[in-house]
């Protein structure tokens, strides 16, 4: 078993709110997860969860940025607006884009005080989640909903994804874009059709594809099994 | 030579400004081109736009919708910003959803009028202007220039592109991506390197594919040659 990282964050828009109850009863257990609000489509609510989390930290540098914030709205291409496009891109491309910013100092830092110089997650990485429905090639569930606005943004995503990898290449970070299967969450589940893949076997596979990434994989779009993801 | 269409609609932000000169000395020996005021990234002026258009054609429709309005922000990674990424993506992806939605009746209308059921830009076709700057294989001109919020902006045009295809195969309705090289225009040039592709050059290619556009190219990504652009 590996050693269980010191300091766990997690990103919560409401923590003292209803839909925390069960984030707040894990961190109740669990004494190094810490709860820090942050709303990523507001650049100043980002900048003040990097400065609350680089006060916990002390010196030290943090690994592992999971960009896993995400909204879908379920839109036929006919119906689609400027204001779900905007609202959707906002939260699921440029959130990423500015807490890859807003943590790059932490990421930096913790990139330098690791040995060696090969990529991987136990050194410094940014994954974020993507999902399938943005890749161009398969378009994965067409015809279970448009969602034009979210593939986009998805699309957008896998393309930060990749210009991160080759942006921050040269501070040891290592970067990911991951599909985490069509997953029986709230987001998952909200269709007419039950999703395939269970919430534990989802996060299993992820965290094996996180634990063997390395040099050759970033800049890639994998799926939650290592499967790698046309764009 | 195929006859020349009997209307030309040309979108343009201020059809009366300095710089639409050029525009207006083209419609002034051209009676078939009309100059229709166009702020892309304003579904009002985009609506107004689609009427104006089709009061022009009386019950016809229109055959070919070529969203080419673009913008780009030279940024680095690092000095992105929310309101870059939400202007650069507003005009270059939202805009030309908008577009689709409104221009649709008058496509429909073309496409219903034609002959046959294969696509073509004779019959019905919607071409965005896209740019391998947002193919995430290619990552075209990188070391130019980061422009993260133009590269990933064009991604998700990319993507509209393949669901329009989808959306709109059958109203009949042929769509792709177009790249039309590194071109030396106003936009193109702007850097310190001079772009190898002559406006004319870039032109001549792009006429030449969309005259050879048929079924099976509905939702790639092509450029000025006629070579298909990785995603």
């Amino acid at each position: 078993m590996p050693k269980p990282p010191t300091w766990v964050f997690a990103g919560c828009r409401d923590p003292k709110g209803q839909r925390a109850q069960e984030l707040q009863n894990l961190a109740s257990k669990h004494p190094n997860l810490v709860i820090v609000p942050l709303e990523v489509s507001d650049p100043a609510s980002i900048k003040a969860a990097a400065a609350r989390v680089g006060e916990q930290l002390g010196g030290s540098g943090l690994n592992l940025l999971i960009n896993n914030a995400g909204i879908a709205k379920q839109v036929s291409l006919d119906n689609e607006t400027l204001e779900n496009m905007t609202q959707v891109y906002t939260t699921n491309t440029v959130g990423p884009l500015l807490l890859g910013q807003a943590f790059l100092p932490l990421l930096k830092k913790a990139a330098q005080g690791s040995p060696g110089s090969a990529l991987s997650c136990n050194k410094a990485a940014i994954i974020n989640m993507s999902s399938s429905a943005g890749s161009i090639e398969e378009l994965y569930l067409w015809n279970l909903g448009h969602v034009v606005s979210y593939r986009c943004s998805k699309a957008a995503l896998n393309m930060l994804t990749k210009c991160q990898s080759l942006g921050y290449r040269e501070h040891g970070i290592l970067c990911v874009a991951l599909h985490p299967g069509w997953v029986q969450t709230d987001m998952g589940g909200s269709g007419s059709q039950k999703p395939p893949v269970t919430v534990e076997a989802s996060v299993r596979g992820m965290l094996k594809v996180l634990s063997s990434l390395s040099e050759k994989e970033t800049g890639t779009f994998l799926d939650w099994e290592g499967k790698v993801v046309p764009w």
